[in-house]
């Protein structure tokens, strides 16, 4: 007896940018697994029933999550912003292949969510309104000199870089490491997006020079967009610049 | 009098994908202006006037609903998906840059959705699971010679990549060079999605070996997600395979 898993993505934390197709999945499931401030943006009723975990036990979750639904269960694992980029949907694959047979016979639905880049460059203007690329800065999961070869590939060829889990306590230098990169590569002036919560009442939303960022003005709940050689500044008056990158491009770049 | 100018994504085009802040904002526009299909998913009330364009016609669409706005009207520029990936965001800030400085004092506002290839991700498994890029195939505003750099970078750095706007008829061929490219790069048994009306009940996924990868697969409404080295395929006996990016790399690669 197979049950059902939803992997459900809540948006970027304003309830007005999640989806009704994620209101909809979340109604039909038993039991909730998830870092607990994903979990607080679902109300529960009653017999529903809450699984709150640490936001590092992605794996194991994605497991307790799977064994619970090839047990015929409807189960929801709870993401922010989008559960397919940098969440918990590659973990719940990734512990499909892993694990016995029977979890493949799970029925599997992923409920894609507003991601957090798209949240940040919305208020930002249009940053990533040209080719761009989403690098987790992480380095739990990969090696530090993967990472730092793909940001100057990225920028070498004109991407716009947005960067997921860009500084924790346990990862404090990458930041300053990955702008120390890029200095080399991007003009100094280059936009530099600092995007938290964007959307919800605590936003924060900071541009500045690349030659003048500092990875201070981040912490691990901060998108990081950082601008290419075509990203523009448009002032205005009375209001926040626009920080956009036109969607033509010449071939010297 | 300067009004307002909203900006808003739709999502991939299931009413269930589209956010609340996008209806909301939506209900509050006099004027809509927009490619025809995309202003079809929203319903319109008695005083609310529609303003479709041709799908190609995105400068001029931009600088007419910048005008009406600073007349002092507020006015929505409805956009597909997210506004700000490939989308009418950054035609409306090239407008704002190049045009009267009236339009500056416009108070604009751009909502995100959810774009694309988070929904076609989302009904293969997590191919975005890991580092990802996502590219135009449009060279309609930059040289092939710029997007074929590009594919290159982006495949031997290891990110997946999400291919917008693959063909059209103006542009038959150059989805399939992107694939010849790809193949001096990448295994012949890299995964490649195309994914059509995603979430819509017209949806087609399917999955092929880059070897088989056939731009005739494709059509301009396909967004098309080609694997890195690490993309994996998960057999399922009684349902479609999964597709998915690890979260972790290894250093070698």
């Amino acid at each position: 007896m197979s049950g059902r898993l939803l992997v459900i993505g809540t948006g970027p934390g304003n309830p007005d940018q999640t989806t009704p197709q994620a209101l909809a999945a979340a109604a039909q499931a038993t039991d909730f697994f998830g870092y607990g401030p994903y979990l607080d943006r679902i109300a529960l009723s009653d017999g529903q029933v809450r699984h709150a975990s640490d936001n590092r036990e992605e794996l194991a979750r994605a497991k307790a999550a799977l064994a619970m639904a090839a047990s015929g269960k409807t189960v929801a694992v709870v993401s922010g912003g989008d559960p397919g980029v940098f969440a918990m949907a590659a973990a719940v694959c990734e512990a499909i292949e892993a694990g016995p047979k029977e979890w493949r016979s799970v029925e599997l639905d992923v409920v894609p969510g507003v991601t957090a880049m798209l949240a940040v460059a919305a208020r930002a203007g249009a940053p990533l309104g040209h080719d761009f690329c989403a690098i987790s800065l992480s380095d739990n999961l990969k090696p530090w000199e993967l990472i730092e070869r793909r940001l100057v590939a990225a920028a070498s060829a004109g991407f716009v870089i947005a960067l997921y889990n860009p500084i924790s306590r346990a990862r404090p230098w990458q930041l300053g490491k990955a702008f120390e990169s890029l200095r080399t590569i991007l003009p100094a002036t280059t936009p530099v997006i600092f995007g938290r919560a964007a959307g919800r009442p605590d936003e924060q939303i900071a541009v500045y020079a690349l030659s003048k960022a500092h990875p201070g003005k981040a912490d691990m709940a901060t998108c990081v967009i950082i601008g290419s050689r075509e990203t523009r500044i448009v002032e205005r008056e009375e209001r926040a610049p626009l920080v956009y990158s036109p969607r033509f491009a010449e071939a010297t770049r």
